[in-house]
């Protein structure tokens, strides 16, 4: 049985869709632009990656990136491809599978626009990889939280605390309640907050709230640096009793997550900062669908995914189709499934919309200003959040149920 | 002294520029969307970034970029943003600077357009990591070329042959007097093509013809993978006499090339494929010249930059621009200096205008079609190629020089 790698794109171009996806399968596997001695029919039925589906889907009236060549008199249409590589090409390597599905593609001139949709990858990938070594099951055992969403939140001031001023912090977050707090991705092992100091007393303050109330607070380090710097520190967090660390996947990269998710013996919240570069061109880069598939076969057991009314670009469609995404098996024998992290601006209002459209509650909500600026304080912002929770999982208005709720009551009616 | 650093934006935005960038400023350092307790002045003086230039360059008629909100009315204006950071936020870190310059930013609102173009560190990052280790002096050495160009090529097809039929292929180019050939990115270590048997078929051919003609062909075996495979296939390469190594960045990642760099004792030639989805929409992403410096600081020796004329999307005034900047010193002290890497559709008419536009040698020069479907044989192709930058670098015009210089007669008389 040949095994073959699957990969959905979105193209447009001014050429014969056929021919231009043509160009891009050959550039992608053994072609090249022209004819070369040893691409020999036996050659190219071992490596030549295939079209396996085009669909036009549509038109545009001007090219969406510059610099494609546009053939006199054409229309620029806008296509869905399905192009397929035979597994030996590259094995089940992840970075190598990046550089065949998502590398010098985007650049073909036959193209104004060329976004990766989604990949469908064989059984290999499964075995080759670790994938999420917690996930949701693993995740509600060490935070302690069953049936609702993890309500968390996010260090802020992002960067400029001491470790001390980060563990009063962490304090106050622990007595209000919280289930989960992270670093900010711009904190890692600065000058004023040095990675070590912190994680010691950060879990100084969650080790003694555990023994008083039996809550282990789940605190996500982030241990983004060099591969041997995040194992140390990974060693660290595990030996102070912490369960959760952090990185940021575009920054670190693949073979540095991989790294990690193979040392991890605790959940690894993955950041997806820099995300947009990659994907906010809608003609160009990467759908979240493709791109959560690499990191969580890499290891990622949490995947940032944005939220709904969010204060950055995207759109709650897109925010949903990515949580969904994150919830989707991969494979039947290895589901791979990561919990989806809700963040950016979120209050008590989305999570009845939220909850709507994923039908899940195996997520992690992130609040910052909707903890922390609530009118009660701290405690009653967390309380607001599960109260919302609790509305939005009973079908129940929230201005209904606020009727018998004070916390969620003063903060529909304060600064939410 | 504060040593800060710094990092330029082409922005786009419908709201007051000046106060759109000090939203960015906040959000990639010590601000956020709310008030938060604990920013105190000090914390701000301590952790802030700050807005060191802002410059209006233009104007646009309609957002660049989907998702940005739009005040009633108001004109969407391109301005040039400088922002800088104390080094103690992140450390001389590059995976946290990158998160920190180019993280959660791309997708704030108030930008329909978000670009870094350039970004300048302390020196505390010359000493923090190990820069090119051979960079020209040392590529230039083990190739044993001077005073010209290095004559190069990619195995076609790229993926697909065997490790005998690309020892064969080698063999022949060789024998026609190349300087230096690269895998293919998609080639890695396929199951019909696997690194250690590739190296050892290829490096047999490579000394055989060094131990006869005195000249070492520089191969650049791609060893992209995971960490401990890229250190363990380094090594084989080294022990087998190789004297170049390849990686794919954007699939390797920071962290992973870092790791590569401080081990590698051999050139490192990094291949940028994946780049146009971080760089084909002209409002979002990187420019090449900010973009190459991560890769500089972290061990690359040969950096692509595409080529004149090429036939990908990317204009000429861009590629030299790229290949300008991998040539300009990072650090008075520690220059970094990488060589640029021209390919894509290069045959013997661009060296005038690439020289012309350089004004130097210091670059690798590879054709693929150029050498292979030369009239007369990839001898005569490599030498078409030489006698073509001979006459860039004098001056003297490919069609007089052509009237004494055969191969280059034929390449630019036939199919070249």
């Amino acid at each position: 049985m040949v095994e073959r790698i699957e990969a959905d794109y979105l193209v447009e171009t001014a050429h014969d869709p056929r021919v231009a996806v043509e160009v891009m399968a050959g550039e992608q596997s053994s072609g090249t632009f022209v004819p070369v001695p040893g691409e020999t029919p036996e050659l190219k039925e071992r490596s030549a990656a295939r079209i396996e589906a085009l669909e036009i889907v549509g038109e545009r009236a001007e090219p969406s990136l510059p610099g494609a060549s546009h053939p006199d008199g054409r229309r620029i249409l806008l296509a869905r491809a399905t192009l397929s590589w035979p597994l030996a090409n590259m094995g089940p390597s992840l970075p190598n599978l990046m550089a065949t599905v998502a590398g010098n593609l985007f650049e073909l001139k036959q193209f104004s626009g060329l976004r990766l949709l989604d990949i469908r990858l064989p059984a290999a990938f499964a075995a080759a990889y670790p994938g999420p070594k917690f996930g949701i099951e693993g995740t509600r055992r060490l935070a302690g939280v069953e049936g609702r969403p993890l309500i968390g939140t996010i260090v802020k001031p992002s960067v400029g605390f001491s470790p001390a001023e980060t563990a009063d912090l962490v304090r106050l977050l622990a007595e209000a309640g919280i289930d989960f707090v992270k670093d900010d991705e711009l904190q890692a092992d600065g000058l004023h907050c040095p990675f070590d100091e912190r994680v010691r007393a950060v879990m100084r303050v969650v080790n003694d709230h555990a023994d008083r109330s039996g809550k282990k607070v789940m605190f996500a380090f982030n241990l983004s640096g060099e591969i041997d710097e995040m194992r140390r520190r990974h060693d660290l967090v595990l030996a102070e009793g912490g369960t959760c660390v952090m990185a940021s996947i575009n920054a670190v990269g693949l073979s540095g997550m991989i790294a990690l998710g193979r040392h991890s013996e605790l959940p690894i919240h993955a950041h997806r900062n820099g995300w947009g570069a990659l994907s906010r061109a809608p003609a160009l880069g990467f759908s979240y669908v493709a791109f959560q598939k690499f990191w969580r076969l890499a290891g990622a057991d949490h995947m940032h995914v944005n939220g709904l009314a969010n204060k950055f670009a995207e759109s709650d469609e897109s925010v949903i189709a990515s949580a969904r995404a994150c919830l989707t098996p991969m494979f039947a024998d290895k589901p791979c499934i990561a919990m989806p992290v809700f963040s950016s601006g979120q209050t008590v209002r989305q999570p009845p919309a939220t909850f709507a459209a994923l039908g899940s509650t195996d997520l992690i909500y992130a609040a910052g200003g909707g903890i922390m600026a609530h009118p009660d304080g701290p405690a009653a912002g967390v309380e607001s959040l599960r109260q919302s929770w609790a509305a939005a999982m009973a079908g129940i208005p929230l201005e209904t149920h606020a009727r018998d709720h004070a916390a969620l009551a003063a903060a529909l009616g304060g600064r939410s």
